[in-house]
């Protein structure tokens, strides 16, 4: 049974999201303090692989596993989970929702449930502890009325009782999480995947353009970019970019053949199949076919059996 | 001795250029009324090759070359030569140009020593003909005083004399040649080589700078662009383009590959040395040795060595 790491404590959302990119194997999931931790478990082999956040629709990109993921030894992702951001609120046996006096979550947790609490906890005290698992398990052990959790949570307290669920004011709010590994056999193309690398350039007027033309021209679709300060070289800028496609695939390989000569660095961050599967159209002059074709055509041209 | 066609009749600046196109090996050099006629002899074998004018840097380019080019058996360029566009007065012994009365010579001829008859041949009728060589010919038999020919149309009417040289109003005006042949082994790069190519796109907005972007996202240099109607294609649009570098050449090969997924269709019309050996810079990035590099980088990326 491989030994799964995710950012911990049991009980958050990140343990149910590896949860779900593990559901297909016997894993046994360890919890670790920080994403770099999990990290550092899969590069010295203490682990098979990591669960960790890297987007929340709400409150944007998790930085600690993007920076994570850019030094240090490479790690490919190789699943992705994306998981409803819905809140539970536990408590002790016999409490009701009028009588909750003080109320415990992580401050992002609570940010995302202000507007239900003004409607339904309006006189409650509001502390900040430093997990959602945290909040639960101070609950259990008495030290608060009420905590706001993830669905999870209530597994591991047994003993709370759920006074309401789905209490997020942003309904539609979801985290991606990804399976991450060492570099070894990328996962099969499915027609629905995704890539994700991390692109240093130099900070010069229409850099950024060429970059995004390299896969605009190849008719791949961005899903995401986010651009980091790159912390010890200044005038260099780094981008994380998630677009549809596989490695594999020849219009992907293409562009990041570009993109490789074009920048400064550029990490390969790993090609998996997308959590709604949802294959993305490929237009006709980008399909596998029409690479085929072209290369066949080239290779005639080259030769010179044809003009 | 293979036969070579060209443009006649003789005695034009199309034979000097074919003379120059083909002084390396011993060719018998056979005129032709019309670029077609002489792309047609080629085709059917009668010739190895035909020399035709292709551009010049003052009348603009030939379009009866280009068209010839795009129909019927695809032919392809392997040499290139750019002549100076001088023009030589040339007359019957003991004529004076005080005491010329009537000048001949083809209409673009003419055109471009305007300047120079005005200054040199106010009272002087002008006479339209066929050709400059045809000019001369008429000079000869005594049709007219004096014909504005190309240089080369001495060696043929040696009884002429030359009253004036360096005639046209523009100094450095050039007519650019090739030497076409059918499809075979390509000539070998040299690092100073052209690529023409004919490539029809449909009449969208973006299509002609995706086209553009192809060529220069990969440091690809642009040296002539001309647009001309596809006769019998409404909303298709034919472009000539010619630019740096040869199909044997990544960065060429990977543009030409893209625009041929792009394009409605593309032509290859030749990769040849460039006339002037002027070698085209190329960027880091686009050079062989990156295209190299990139490729290994992701033949790994895509067997999971490394990430």
């Amino acid at each position: 049974m491989p030994d799964i790491a995710y950012l911990g404590p049991p009980g958050t959302f990140t343990e149910q999201a590896t949860r779900l990119l593990t559901e297909d194997f016997d894993a046994e999931l360890v919890p670790c303090d920080t994403v770099p931790v999990a990290l550092a478990a899969v590069r010295s082999g203490e682990v098979l692989a990591a669960g960790v956040p890297v987007e929340n629709s709400v409150e944007g990109s998790v930085p600690a596993t993007l920076d994570a993921l850019t030094i240090d030894e490479p790690l490919v992702a190789v699943r992705e989970a994306v998981i409803p951001v819905q809140f539970d609120v536990l408590a002790r046996p016999g409490m009701t929702l009028e009588r909750v006096e003080t109320v415990a979550s992580h401050p992002h947790a609570l940010a995302q449930v202000r507007g239900w609490m003004g409607e339904n906890l309006p006189k409650a005290d509001v502390r900040a502890v430093s997990s959602t698992a945290a909040a639960a398990a101070a609950v259990a052990d008495g030290d608060f009325d009420a905590a706001i959790s993830a669905p999870v949570a209530g597994e591991h307290y047994p003993t709370l009782e759920r006074l309401a669920t789905g209490i997020a004011d942003v309904r539609d709010a979801v985290t991606r999480f990804l399976l991450v590994r060492k570099p070894g056999t990328l996962p099969e193309p499915t027609g629905a995947d995704r890539t994700s690398i991390c692109a240093v350039i130099s900070h010069e007027v229409g850099t950024l353009t060429d970059m995004l033309s390299e896969l605009s021209l190849r008719g791949i679709n961005l899903s995401r970019i986010e651009s980091r300060p790159v912390k010890d070289s200044f005038g260099h800028y780094r981008f994380f970019l998630d677009f549809d496609g596989h490695v594999a695939d020849a219009r992907i390989g293409e562009a990041l053949g570009a993109l490789q000569r074009r920048c400064d660095s550029v990490r390969f961050l790993g090609s998996y199949p997308k959590a709604d599967r949802a294959a993305a159209p490929v237009r006709p002059e980008s399909s596998e076919q029409a690479f085929r074709e072209s290369a066949e055509w080239l290779a005639a041209v080259r030769e010179g059996r044809l003009a």
